[in-house]
């Protein structure tokens, strides 16, 4: 692994870990009203998109951090749909 | 402009502007309660790498698109500290 894949892998370690405590805190306090659904939905389509992007560039960095990006903003997705009806 | 590239673009177009709506609604109503300061921080710092990673990996679209969410993100940290405070 060269130094540019070094410095991607801790963005990808970096931009991935920072969804986990909105979504822990989401889950805890099932208070979605501050997040906002056009944004989630469209930032799920966009890192679907990096994803692909990343396999075309050969950068590993970019497949792995936005693989796992799309489950926890799915999660984010999944917590407004349920809790944003009260 | 080649293929990958357009692929990135479109990817670029809908993760930068996914944050416009919740910095739109966060400006609006000034609640920040389910916005999580260590996940903002934490992800302004990842997309700060992804940037610099961009320069290094000669993609376009990852500069461009970093360059504007390290703007967006910044504002949400603004108004975190600023209103979070109540």
């Amino acid at each position: 692994m060269n130094g540019i894949e070094i410095l991607g892998f801790a963005a990808a370690v970096l931009t991935t870990a920072s969804f986990l405590p909105q979504v822990y805190q989401t889950w805890k306090t099932k208070d979605v009203s501050a997040l906002s659904l056009p944004m989630l939905t469209m930032f799920l389509t966009g890192i679907t998109l990096w994803f692909i992007y990343g396999i075309y560039k050969d950068s590993p960095s970019l497949v792995i951090a936005n693989g796992i990006t799309i489950v926890s903003v799915f999660l984010l997705v999944y917590f407004k749909l349920k809790y944003g009806k009260k």
